[in-house]
């Protein structure tokens, strides 16, 4: 039997360099989740996934409750067989999805009704529901059912959003089915509220949670004020614990809050930016539809070891999205979840090596530079 | 310096086995073309193509001079570096396509002047501009510039289109700038009537080619009169040179043809049906949208050794063609045509085994069968 533990062995100031065994294997931190919310990750072959340096997979318990449903899934031997993805695999619970996605929808004590955004059917979410939603997925990482705050929300409003996420917590913790190498996640609440962070993170400590999220973030309140919520709240999780900034984010983003003490993230920036034609690269993004690469003979990024960039010229990339050509969003989505994998094994390597306020100031300075100039 | 060659080691009745040389490498017969239209084969990596076993890509004119245009792909080293495809190329002639696309299209002796579909745009291609862009294009196989004779055609109206194609043949003959391993391929005309399909490959054999395409069938005059004309003009080819079915077909079009003698196919139907969800098999056809499929464990072919049958299940392809997730088309378009090259290296191998007749009637048996049965 596979226990799930978090080792760190390595820190350079607040950074922590770990390593977190679940039922499905093991993925270094800080990491960068695949983000497959309807059990893919879009456009990408699982294979060519984890070729990037992606251990770990996030789906989502809103989308695939709907579709294909989870009992459903169960029945076809799990998420890990279902989607090929052996691997570990954490299900976000459903509660950001659910408001943010669904018709109808009421929110009470209890959970949440709504009608689904596919088809108006009527459907139920509540704590029990989530656990067990997640349970027949077959999900490493479950995550507590919660409310993620609006942003803005006034200090009441956060306070009583909060509360509640932290009730729902309690039955969560109750309803989550422990087995070895599976892990219960608390979600942190509280807006940018330093006192409801901390009322929060001290509901989660009474319960028996294998890790925290840290919800509500990224959801308007700007870089200035995330870092500043972070820097007030991390410290007062329990530090053998990880920490995941669920949502985030922009490269920027996640420099910052790894310096901060955030272990992992997901964001769907890479993929959604690869479809539409945004490529992230060491010198900052560009729009590869953007005339200015038509007759461009070099790869989006010479030092990325890609298939974009070892096969391909911007040029042809661009051809590729004014065409709407299935394969323009396919390499770029790949360039992007490399870009950012890459990312995260700098990261992870300077901290090791106790240099990541270099590594930090290498990578503002070439965002700072921006796209090299366009071929005369 | 290579030679354009095509030689035959293997017959079996009227079908035969051979080889093409051409200055891009080499490619064996009978063949089934990867369809790169606009220098991509949609949604597919080159690598993954390769692996599926085609050796031949084709690539169009009239697509291609729209959009990157032919003087920028000359710029940016030709076809092949352009879209990662070292391998042959051949490259449609865009006489098909200019007819069936473009606006307010006017054809005269000289050739036909158009509007682009895409921004509107006026263009002229004529068989001296077909002839220079796909030299820019750096095609291994040039096509003349004809006219696809629609269907139905009188006699009159087709004698009159096919001369026209001749007398365009004649030019594209002069105007094909001649290279080492390149070679130019007529293509024979004359709708259904074979006095018309004679009179042409009577002209074609006066030129200086070195296949025969065979155009103007697979319009709408059904498989037995396309058999027919096959039947009645194919042993009026000089049989030394490979002869190119375009556009077609189903796999029992292809199995037929080849029967029949012909050595070269092309069609969209295997990377279409794979965006769409009809999927190829040794059973026939399948929608893998259709929810019999919702449960089922099983792969699509469990024959097939290609990624979307060794390593999913039909619930979870019918999964992503609901969801219309990227992945959905990837995979089904990498199977289908897995299930075209499969079907070609089984012809081949058959033709060199003297055991043709033998392989078409398994073909036909399989096809025939239908698909599994559904799950309970």
């Amino acid at each position: 039997m596979t226990t799930f533990t978090f080792d760190i062995f390595g820190t350079d100031k607040k950074a922590r360099r770990g390593r977190v065994t679940t039922a499905h294997g093991t993925f270094e931190t800080p990491c960068f989740m695949a983000t497959a919310t309807s059990a893919t990750v879009k456009g990408m072959f699982p294979d060519d996934v984890r070729a990037t340096g992606a251990q770990l997979a996030i789906c989502n318990t809103y989308h695939l409750m709907l579709r294909p449903t989870a009992e459903r899934v169960a029945q076809l031997g799990g998420l890990h067989k279902f989607m090929d993805w052996p691997g570990p695999i954490v299900t976000d619970s459903g509660g950001f999805q659910v408001m943010s996605l669904s018709k109808l929808r009421t929110l009470n004590e209890n959970g949440v009704t709504f009608r689904s955004h596919l088809d108006g059917t009527a459907h139920e979410l509540t704590p029990e529901r989530s656990m067990q939603i997640q349970n027949l997925l077959d999900s490493d990482i479950t995550m507590c059912f919660d409310e993620c705050t609006p942003h803005p929300a006034t200090h009441e409003q956060a306070a009583q959003s909060m509360r509640l996420s932290m009730r729902w917590a309690e039955r969560c913790n109750k309803a989550f089915v422990r087995r070895d190498g599976y892990a219960l996640f608390g979600i942190n609440q509280g807006s940018t509220y330093p006192d409801l962070r901390l009322e929060s993170a001290e509901a989660l400590a009474q319960l028996d949670i294998d890790g925290y999220g840290i919800g509500g973030l990224a959801v308007g309140e700007g870089q200035e004020a995330m870092f500043a919520t972070l820097e007030s709240i991390v410290p007062a999780y329990k530090a053998e614990k990880p920490r995941y900034l669920m949502g985030v984010g922009r490269p920027d983003d996640i420099v910052g809050a790894v310096l901060r003490g955030v272990d992992m993230f997901d964001c769907v920036m890479p993929t959604r930016s690869g479809r539409t034609g945004q490529g992230f690269t060491r010198r900052g993004t560009l729009n590869i539809k953007n005339a200015r690469h038509q007759d461009d003979m070099r790869p989006l990024d010479e030092t990325c070891a890609c298939l974009a960039c070892t096969r391909y010229s911007r040029a042809y990339l661009h051809h590729l999205f004014r065409g709407e050509e299935m394969l323009g969003p396919m390499l770029l989505t790949l360039h992007n979840v490399q870009y950012y994998q890459d990312l995260m094994r700098g990261l992870r390597e300077s901290i090791e090596s106790h240099k990541l306020d270099d590594f930090a100031a290498a990578f503002h300075e070439g965002q700072a530079r921006g796209d090299i100039d366009p071929v005369s």
